[in-house]
Parts: structure tokens; sequence; C-alpha cells
């Protein structure tokens, strides 16, 4: 639908396209008429623009959240990229894709499951075949689980980040599972597949990303563990051990209390799954962070909550 | 069953009761021959006891955490008392009741009960009063409620010590929502009934209180919303939003994630619910502490967890 | 003797009414001439406005943290009221009375009081009821505690502030006082009384809130120490021991060195006026904070101290 | 009075003298008859002692805490030294003197009470001066001022110990100061004099050092903060902005909340005063613990608190 | 060659000097026409400036971090000083002497320097004495020791600062030193005259001060210790134990490794070296803040990374 | 030379063999007679001994530290094994091998040095491959870095520990750095490799595994820079900023100031060895403690530093 993503705007040119109205400011000139500050944003990023005229019936029509249609050119002000607005009105957006309005990665979303899905094949005990059987014929399921964000910023903070998350993790298990003996590979790759699940209900993704009611109220660990005990309570004779010991895969991911987790990793496999996901949550975040700077500079800017610069090395 | 307690056995006085046997250690004298250390354990105390005579039968007729028939004499050695062990034999509790040999409330269960009951009929919303009455109803959960220890250590670490402790939470928090105007009282109140429920499944107390290996795996948090949910979902039309509020209440009494709740309180009855736990924690392990100390100090011995000497005050 | 609040203008009315001169910025327009720019308060808050004539003449006759007299229009710029002033003149408030220009509590303070000294006389121990005779014949003490804050924000960080709070406090001393056996009510409820005697001395409230010298220097904890030593003097026979006592619920009433207290509570009564404390300035301090966000959202802005969101609950 | 000190006591020697019974316990042979282990102290040290014969006599004549007169021989029982005791009796110590019980500084009280009070003289501002000699004409005061130990253990925890500290420090500050352009050398040579003033109520020292009911409860920042008020009301026009500061010293001086001061450091003297007190808190206590390890060694044991072993160099 | 300092500079005087460009952004103004905005400075602070005319060809000849030739007017844009830029080109400094760009300490150099070698030649052992021998004749290190900061912000962030924090601290440790007994006075001084060498190479100040690659990646700790290391090599018989200690003291000089100390300090002298660290970076550091504050106000404004504000007294 | 380890003998059996004497006490019976306690050792573990016989002869010709030969006869005493001592002289080990008598790494050395080699062979940059080179052409560090153990305690705690780390580190390396794209797998295989050379000289291991004066003064990191310093000196033309980022890694592998690194990862190859060191530290210290304890049990007893109980599973 959408053919202009803002990150592909440049001075001059005329814009007619969809966004998202993030936000809309109406303000007064000196000679006391109004004027409309707004911000349009697509899953590419974010872009101001300026109404001069038709200024009250054009915010009558559009609220902040609704995708718009816009008719505008794009000029410079102060240094950055303005649109000024001729035209905007609230569309529908029949296909219910909203794809096009928030970040999403950038990898094949079914390549990727169906990799997610081999990898829970290769599990040898039946159980656990089972259960991941269970999960993906759950087709509400399924869907959240590859439209999900990992994070509402940080590390893959975009549609699919959930799954690609996942996805790396798992592989990363698989491949330090055979590094240490006596390491229950098929617990620790199972952990790996369902540890974030319960971030399919605490974020929402209509529009934008953000965290659900109940994940503000509940956490991903309480609502994943309970996602794990409905499907489990399906299928018969599931070992009552190792079903503890999977959900204490979930409940322990965080590490330590003060990260989130009721418990600490007990097993080696839950102390691995740890590192794990911090090993892949961190390179990832950096390799965003790396990735948004000025390329022509060794040192990043500042990372204010890991404090510190980072180093990219001299071209 | 039991007649004679450990706490009230005195020196000169021939034993002949039943104990736990709670350590055994075959040691040898000078002369080679065999002895045997053993302790013995009851709701009152712990004594410790030797086994000059038919050492190697005895030693392998009991094993530690069989409840045993002791035959001794109370002595005295090394200013503490010491029973001479006789004779010891492993018996059946074939009433299965315990409540002789681990430490118990000193109240009345079955009255504290009643009154936590009749908090719950007190409440307004017809889904809070329909739930409880489903809870109350769960005859396998009313009996592990009215047994549970609320704690291994530290406060009400004795079996009815979670009612106990549920009990005079609601009663308390009954009286601090009247003081505030704008408290939901009937969430608060129902929010201090449920917020420990999880503790039924951590810990276990067959012979003696532990954490079983859910409590270590998942932790009753984690637990007692799972049990929430269970019963939540066997009434018709559970206001949602109500539910996710009663829920976080249980997520978020820990009051932060580094006292092991995955989300802190977000609303004003969630905040007040985890005062209310740590006051009537705090007051009732500071009580238990002095309970333990010599009645003619002023000061009690020092507090590690707490890290002070108390005051008494003079008499 | 003012009429018009800041929170009640209406953009295109006249103002002419007395303000707090708590900001002036003397700025050039691009032609070379002068403006002004300037915020006025009074105790409903704060609003802006602009000079742009005799500006050199108004801006000699007034300076930051006077009370002027102003006449103005309002009008709206960027969205916001700005008041265009026409004059402003320093007046002298003769009646002494800032009330108008410091926010200030909505209860009655009188009233207040009242009940304050109604739980002094309910104190059993006539040393206890001595020393508050002590306290309320102190006409200087008396208006002070009448009118002082019990923050600079925060919570009760209004006239009349620290009155409100050590009224709740004590009310809600007396409750918890009676739910546990073994509480010294009296100590509990005249600790609650005395705890933050200090801050009238800590803060100055002239024409704003803020700490004073002695405020910053010594804290109100030292402060509050001080002053009760000064009164029990005054009374024959009061007991060493309970002096210390009630001393000490002062000087631990933060709960831990962290919080600013030198020692730690080492009574049950201590213990829970730490907890009541903090119940009572977090509940308060947190329905301040939602009674200034958007009714219509059922969440908060972000809390920076609490480091959340709130729920509210949907309309 | 006393002539044999614990340190000094060799194995086969008689002694008769003066100790302080420190611990008694009545214990049990196997045969059944009693005998009694006792503790033995001077200010020199430790030494345990054991009675065979007239057991119960002797018990019945002593309790911990008195100065009692022992006859023994001294043996070595275990590689340790120990009195086999033929006779104790309690004394009454006359002359009320109990320095030759409790470990007391090495160096010359006098003489370091004249370089304190010659320091005080050194002060410029008539009002500190006055302020000093109101203090050292109290009798009462001077008198604990030259007992009292600085600490009950960790460093300077002797007789005498405040006033060496005192000393030490208000010297060193003497030096500091010069090296500073714009420092008050005044105000931060009387900080040093008084900062730690409130330990003569903060500790007693009977018969051996321990807090004060009054020290735990209130702790010595209190108490010394209080008596400089007190001292400071008597002399006319003791300038207020002075007073303050002199006060924020004493609150100050452990240099956070987290120390156990209500505020920190807030002028450049209180922030130097803190250091010197840390300083010479802590050099002096690395040499105490040194002092009290074998000298052939290199390294120190590990030192608990502080987290490592100290190194002293090779001989 | 400059004459015309930044913090000189008045409004309505004509500019003509040499600055470093700070900053430069290109604007567009309402009618389409670009202008540029800059930030110059030199070592007395900044000034911002416009350029209305000849944009594009100025923009083209200056790029941030040139020294440029400016011609230009004073006026005042809201309240501060503005240039009005007629003319600006990039230009070499032959003499390679940028001291006039940078911050740097007001005392005298040489004379700084002259007492660090006096310091030097004052130690009593040979090896001592020799190393800095060693040092002094380095010629590439002198010259960088004389130039280099201590920091790049809070306490002597100036050229000559790290002599001047050198010289300060080591005059320090000798006054110290002799205040105890025991010290290893030479151990100390030396100590404290090299305990940050290391920043010669964390630090480059070019054109201003910054951190370089190594000292982001290394730490002048680490840098310190192979600084040593090379120049001890060079001296025959350096007792080895004494080169472990004096490298210890470097190791550990900011006294833990949260601070940044791979080890704490083990001896005596490496504690006291540590405190004197800490004197001087806090005194200087703090009478720096107090130094740009507004002398007129008691109190300065509020210090973010000592969370505190500081008194400085009232005229 | 040794043919009787500690763990393998049993009571009833004849010792004759060579141990080391880890501790010798010299004690008195109640007869007045001397006898020694001892303690010996080897590499397996720890056993108690007694000397009643010859014990002044015996004694004055042992002291700790000693290789001995012993000739004794095994019992029990309370509950555990104790030698009956008839003779023992202190021998010379003129093999110089003392790996009896200190525990070493299970697996061959050879073998795994072997494979670092290979490893350090697969660094396609030229000036990798040269340094390691280097590395294994210094016959005194070869030697060293293959005995060295890779802790006191906690992990590799053995002979050999230090190789065995470091090989499975680089291992693991070499899979991860596979696993995303735009790591430089020569840089974070090299720093593997290298991260914990200094340990060679931090650590001791004549009789017993210790802290070098080298090891506690200045700490592995800081020594193990050096090193790699000495080193790549020696190689013409070492890329400066690669030599840079390569002591990065070294510098920063603790991850944090809070754990010895002066300066945190500011790589992503820095950030990966930082978990990579973590994974492989905690996973093998955890295994370890594992097998110390009773396979019987689900759960091990409490571990001390990592504060939780670990689940091995049922049998």
């Amino acid at each position: 639908m959408k053919r202009q993503f803002v990150s592909e705007i440049k001075a001059g040119e005329p814009v007619d396209d969809f966004f998202v109205l993030a936000e809309k400011t109406l303000l007064q000139k000196k000679d006391g008429n109004n004027y409309l500050n707004i911000v349009l944003s697509d899953r590419s990023g974010w872009i101001k623009g300026v109404v001069w005229d038709n200024v009250e019936e054009i915010a009558s029509l559009v609220k902040p959240g609704d995708v718009v249609q816009v008719k505008a050119t794009a000029g410079e002000y102060r240094g950055a990229l303005q649109l000024v607005v001729k035209g905007m009105t609230t569309v529908t957006v029949e296909s219910g894709d909203f794809s096009d309005f928030i970040p999403a990665t950038a990898r094949d979303i079914d390549l990727m499951f169906e990799r997610v899905v081999a990898l829970s094949d290769s599990l040898r005990p039946s159980y656990l075949k089972a259960l991941f059987q269970v999960f993906w014929k759950d087709d509400g399921f399924v869907e959240k689980f590859k439209a999900a964000p990992a994070a509402k910023k940080m590390h893959h903070a975009y549609l699919g980040g959930l799954l690609e998350h996942t996805l790396s993790m798992a592989v990363l298990a698989d491949k330090i599972a055979g590094h240490y003996s006596g390491i229950d590979r098929d617990l620790l790759v199972a952990g790996a597949l369902l540890h974030d699940i319960g971030k399919i209900g605490e974020f929402r993704w209509d529009i934008h990303i953000d965290y659900s009611d109940e994940g503000r109220l509940l956490n991903h660990i309480t609502i994943g563990v309970r996602m794990m005990e409905e499907k489990i309570q399906t299928i018969q004779n599931f070992p009552e051990e190792k079903a503890l010991l999977l959900k204490h895969m979930v409940v322990s991911h965080h590490g330590s209390r003060e990260f989130g987790s009721p418990e600490p990793p007990k097993t080696i496999e839950a102390v691995l799954l740890n590192y794990i996901d911090e090993i892949d949550a961190k390179v990832q975040g950096i390799r965003e962070f790396m990735g948004k700077e000025n390329p022509d500079e060794p040192w990043t800017s500042y990372h204010r909550l890991l404090e510190r610069h980072f180093y990219r090395g001299k071209a």
C-alpha cells in the first residue's frame, strides 16, 4: 500500500502516502491564527510536519493513533526535514495489515518460523515434541508469536523481533549444549524456544509497540508460565519433574531477582539459558546502537544505559 | 498420643514417648566400641541423646526422619540435658497426624478459618464472593490452607502460620482501607486473603517444614497466580480488569524485583498490601525473636538478618 | 485579598490581582528593543507573562520574590495561557499573611489541630500528657506547627502539610496499635505526633517552600531531637527510659541509615512508626501524583522516583 | 594494685592477683561431680581457668562482671595456658579505678589532654575559645572525655582511645588546613576536637567496653550535637551561623547517610573533617590489626571487614 | 598571539582574533536563505556566533576543530552575548602552541616542576632517586607530564592540571607521612609523584581535552604501570619487593575495584595514598565548582555528582 | 613415586608413602605428656593424623610445607579416618615434580596444549600468528602456562586448570563467533587464548595453590597486559590499533570495574569474551560443586557464594 517511507523522503519532493499520526498540537501564530504541528511515523522512522491552511477543519478530522493519508511537500526547517501539509484525512486500513507502520524485522518471518519448528522437531523426548505440536496448532498463538516484538526499546524492538531473538537463541543453545558434557540439550533448546512466549501478552503492537495492561501488571514471566501450563495440561503423561524444570527455565531466565526472575537459575541448563539470553540481547542491542551512529567515527556516542562509548574501529 | 514434650523434660526423669529422629551419628569410643549420638525433636524443640548399649541393633532399625518410640533417662552433660537412651524403634503414625512433631500455631485453627471465611463473605462484589466460595469448596485446598506454614524460618514458621498471617493481614487491611478515601477496600482485603496461597505449594510439612521442589523451582508467587487463574476460570463473567488487578496483588506483594516480585505495586491497593505484609511479617518475626531471649535482659542478642539488637525495656 | 487565582484565569479575561513574581528575565527583540518575560505564581500554580511596554521602568520596580500587583490581559501563546502585562508594582502584604501565595492544605487547619490535641490528651501516662501540654503552650511552636509543610516536594508539600501528615499518622498509629498485643499504644501515638516536628526548623515558607540553612546543615531529625529535649527538661520526673524511647522514635523513624536515620528502629513501636510514616507519605504522594494526571487515561505518566507507571483503572 | 597481667603469665608460675570474672560455666564430669570453667580478663587480655575443688562454694560467691581475687597455678591444656584455680572471691575495688581491668591507651592521658587544651587555646575567634573553656571547666565532661574509648572494636577500642583519636585528628587537621588556601583552620580544628564527644554517652566502660542504652538508641552524633548545644547556649553572642557550621561538622562527619550522618558534608571544612576521621580510624585500625599478627609473616591473615590481607613487608 | 579572550568580550566591541571553532551548524531562514550558527572557544570559555552573509563560502572554508581567525561584532541576543561574524578563515598555528585555546593552570608550570624534582631528590633510597632521574631525563615524558590535564572534567581539568595535582599530593603526603610512626615516607611520596603518570597516555589535548583511544581502552592505571616497568627495567638492582610495592601504589590508588583499581590498597602507604588522592581531587573539585557560582549566594546550586548544595557562608 | 592417595586410604590398612605436611600442632595430654596432631595432604584431599610416640623427635624433624614420608596405621576416630603415625621424616623430592601433591586436571595436558597451539595457528592475520609463535617459543612461559591453575578455589582450581579453561573458552569463542555476522573471529579467539595468562604470575603452586605476592599486589590483569606488551614489542609492524584491541580484551574481560576490570568491554568481541569467561567459569564451578555432593540427593547443599541450592534431578 505504502510507497514512500519516512527514511526515504527528500527535500523538495511531493509526498502523497499513508502514515500514522503520532502527535498533533494546535498552536497560535503571533497574528492570532492557528496552525498545526504534527509528527508522522511509519516503520522506517519519524518526520515532523506543519499545517498552515484549513487548520481547524483538518484538526477536527484526525486524532493521534489514526492512520492518515497525507498530501504535502518536503522542505527543510532548522536543518531538518519538515513536511508542509496540504491535506490529511483518516483512512481505514482494510487489510488490517499495519506492518508498514511499525518497525519490523528485516528477515523473512516464515523462514525463521520454519527453522523454529524444525528445531522443535529435533527434540528427542516425545512429550517435548508433543508440547510444541500443541503450540504450533494454536493458530492464535502462532500468529502472535510471529508478529510480536521482543522489547519496546533496546534490542529486537520491532515486529518479528521475538521470533528473531527466539530463533537466534535456540540455535546458539544447540551449539553451546554440545560444548559441555552432561547438558540436557533438549531441555536447553526447548527452554530457549519458550523462554519469552509471555511477551505476546506483555506487548501490544496495533499501531505502535507498547506494554499491554496485562504486561505492566503481571510481567511476561508470569504470563509465559501460565501459557505453558495450559498447553502442558493437554498432554497426557507429561512427566511432572520435566514440567517443573521447563517452567523453571522461564521463571529463572532473567538470572536474578534484581532483574525480575522470582527464582535464580538452579539447574545447569537454566544457568546457560540466562547467559544465552544476555548474549543475544546485548550483542543485538549494541549492534543496533552502532548501526544508528555515524559510520565515519571510530567511537559511538555515549550509551546511557551501558555507561560507555563503544569502539567500532577505524575505517 | 504424645504426653512428654521436649521442652518439659527434666533431669532425672524417665522418658517413654514418641519423637522424630532428626539426626543419627555412629561414633567410636577410645576402646574401639561404637556408640550413637542422636537428636530427637517434637513440636516444642530439640534434645540430644546418646546410646551406649545395643548400638548396632538400634542403629540398624531407625533412620533420620522416622517417628521413633524412645525409652530413656534424662541426665545432664556439659550443662545441657541429654537422654541416655535404652531403646528406640521406628513406629507408624497411623493417625497420619504429625502435629505433635512439628511446631504449630498456638491459636485455634478452626476459629481463625471461620474469621477468614467471614471476611470473604463481607466482600461486596458478587464475583469476589463467588471466587472465595470456589476456594472454600475445594477441600484439598482448605486442608492445606489451614495446615501450611507461612515460612521456613523468620516469622510464622509453624503449622497454621499461613492462616494466622493471612487473617492478621486481612483484618489490618480492613482497618487501613477505611483510613484513606478512594481505596477499594474489597480489592485490598481480597488481596490480603489470597496473597500467599501459593505457599501451600511452596512448602512441604510432612515431618518438618521445608521447601518443596516446586517451591524452589517456581516460587510461591508463580504458584499462587496459577491457583487464582484456575479458580477464576470457573466463574462466569469475572470482570477481566478485576482479575488482572487481583492477580497483580499477588504478583507485586513483595514490593520490588529485588525481593522477588516480577513487577512492583502499581495500584494504591497493591502498595498498601505490600506494606501490610511487611508490617505483619516484621512485627511477628521480631516478637518471636524476642520471645526466645532471656526475659531479664533489656536488650536481645544480635539479630543477624536485621543487623541490630532490639530493646524490650527494663522489667 | 486575592480574588483571581492562577488556576482559574481564562483566555480573554482581564486580570488585576496580587501574585508572587517568581522569575524575571530581560530579553531583546530583533529590533533591539527590550521586553520582559516573567513567571507569576500563587498557591494554585504558575503562569507565564510578557511585558512589551514601559519595560525598563517596570523592570526596575520589581524583583523576584516580591509580591506584585499585576494588571494584564490573558491571551494564548503556543497553546498555553500567557498574560500580556500592562502594569506591575511591588506591594507590601501588611497582613503578613502569605497563605494566598503558597500552596496550602485543602483541609481545616484548626480542626486538624484540635484532633491532634485531643489525641495527645488521650495518652495515659501523665508525663506524656504533660509533655504535649508544654508544646501546646508554646505559641511560637504551635504557629509554625500549624503552618509548616511536610516536604518541599513529593508529598504534603504545602502549608499545613506537616499537620495533615501528623494527624493522619497518629490516627493510623492508634488503629494499628490495637491490632497487636503488647504494643505500647501511648508511645506509638506520641511518637507519631512528634516524629517530624523538626521540620518546622528544616523548612522556611515565607514566599515559597524551601530548605532553611539549618535544615540543610542539620536535618530535621537532629533538630527534632533537640526540640524534644528542651521540652522534656522542663517536666519534673520525666522517666529517663521513656525519654530515651521517645527520642528514639524520632531518631529512627526513617528506618535505616541509608534513608537518614542515625540508628534503625530497635523497639516494636519504632518499627511500626517507620512503616506508618512510609505508608502515609507514599499513599499521599501517589494520590497527589495521580491527581495531576489526565483523568481519562487508565495509566499515569512515568513516576521517575518510584520508577513505574501507576494504574487508576478504566472509567 | 595489680602486679600480674594476663599477657605476662607463664606456665608453671603461681598466680595471686585481681581479675575480672568474664564468664562462669558449671559443668559435670563423667563421674557426676561438678567443675567450673571460667574466663578471667584484665586490660592485657583473656585467660581460661578451671576449678576442680570447692566448686559449689566458689561458684556461689562470684558472678560474671565481678572483680575477683584469684589464687591459682598456671598450666597448659591443649596448647594454651590455663589456670587451675584454688580460690576465688569477689572483692570491692575501693579506689573505683578499673583501669587495670580494661584495655587502655599506652600513651600519657594527661599529656594528651594538655595538648588538646593547647590546641583549643590556639583558636583565634573568641567565641570558639570560650566554648572550649566551658567544656574544660565541666569536670564531669573532662573526666569522661579523658577516659572514654573511641570504639567497641576496630580502632582505638580502649580507655583513652577517644582522647588519642581526637588529638591525632586535631593535629592532622591543623597540618592539612595550612595546605589549602581558603580553609577556615579554626573551624576545622574545632570540629576535629568536638566531632566525637558524643561517644562519652554512647559507650560505658565500667568493667568492659560496651554500648550504653543511650548509645544504641540515639547514636553519638545525636548525643554530641545536644552536648554542643548545651554549652553554646551558655556563651553570649555565639554567632548563629558559626554555631550551625560547627554543629554541621559533627552531624556530617561520617560522610554520608549510609555511614550514619543525617546530612553529608556541605562545607570544605566538613569534607576535610570526614577524610581526616577516615584516615585516622583506618590507619590506626590497620596498625592494631597488624600488631596482633605473627611478625615473621609478610602478609597478615584475612581482614574480614576490609576484605583483604595486608602486606607488612619481608623482614 | 591572542589578545581577546572569550571571557573578556563585551557587547558593542569589535572582535578580531583567533579561536577554536567548536561547533558549526548550517540552518535555513524562513525566506529560504542559509545562515550559520557557530560556537567559538578559547582557554577562557565559550561564545556563540551567527553568520548572515557569505554563508556558503565561509561554511566551506572551516570545519570544527580548526583554529580560525574571526572578524565580528559582539551583540546581545536573548540575554546572552553573541558574535555577528563578518569573516572567518582557518589558520595554521605555526608555533604549535595551543595553550591559548584550552584551559590551563593559573600556576607557574616550571616552578611546579622544579618543586616536583626537588621532592624526588629528597627521597633517600638510591634506587628511587635513580628512577626519577630516568624519568626526568626522558624529554618526551617531561614535556607531556608538564602539559597534561588530570581529568576531562570534575577537577584539575586543564593543562598543567596533572602537574598541579601531583605536586599538591606529594607535598601533602610528605606532611601526613610524618604524622604517623612507621610510615615509609619515601614510598608514600614516590607513590604520590607517580600515581597518575598514566594520564599522559589516557588523555589527548591537541585542541581540546578528551580521552585518547588508548585511554578509553586501557585506562591510566594500566598505562601507568607499564610506564613504570619500562623505567624500572633500566635501573640495575632495583629491589624486586620495592618495585612491587611501588607499582601497587599505582594499581590500588583508586581505593577499590568499584572505582577502577584492580586491587585495593594492601599497605599502609597505599591506604594513605588513596585518601590523599581523594582529598586533593575532592577539595579542588569543590573549589572549582564554588568558583563558578554566584558569589553573592551563600549556597551553590545543586552539585549533581556529589548530590548536594555546598555552603560558602554569608558575605 | 606415590602409590597411596588420601582418597583411597581405608580403615585398618597400613600406610607408607609421601604426603605434604599441611599442619602440625603440639598438644598436651592430661598426664602432661606431649602428642602431635597433624594434617597430611596430597592431590586427592586431606587426612588427619596423631603421633603418640617419639613426639619431640619427630616434631623437630618436620615443618609445615614439607613433603614427608609417613609410616602409619589408618584407624577411625569420631566417625572419621585418622592415621596413627609411627614415623615421619622430611624428604627431598628430587624429581622436582610435585604433581602428586596438589590437585591436577584429569585431562591430558599435552593434548590440550596441542589443541591450543592448533587454534593459534588457525588465526588468519600474520601478526597474531607471529605473536603466538613468540609465546610458544618461550619455554619458561609454556611450562608455567601448562602447569598453572585458573583459580585458588571456585573453578579450575587445580594444576592444568588454566590450560583447560583457556582451551574450553577458545573453542567456545570459535563457535559463537560464527553465530553472529560482523564478529572479528580472530580477535575473539586470540583474546580467549590470552585473557588469563597473567595468572601464571598471580599464583604459585610449589606445594599448594596460593596467590603470589605479585598476584596480591598487582592482579593478573595488570600482569597479563605487561606480558602481552613484552611479546608484542618483539614483533615488527604489529598494527598499533590491533595491539590496543587485543590488550583491551585482557583489561576488560571481567566485565565491569566492580569485578576488577579497570575498563568495561567496549567492543563486541570484548563483550562476548566476558560472557564466554562467565559461562565457562560458572558452568565448571557448578559442576565441580555438584560433583562433591551426595549423588543420591536431587538437591545439592546450599552454595554460599551463589546463594542457592542446585537441582541435579532425581535418579
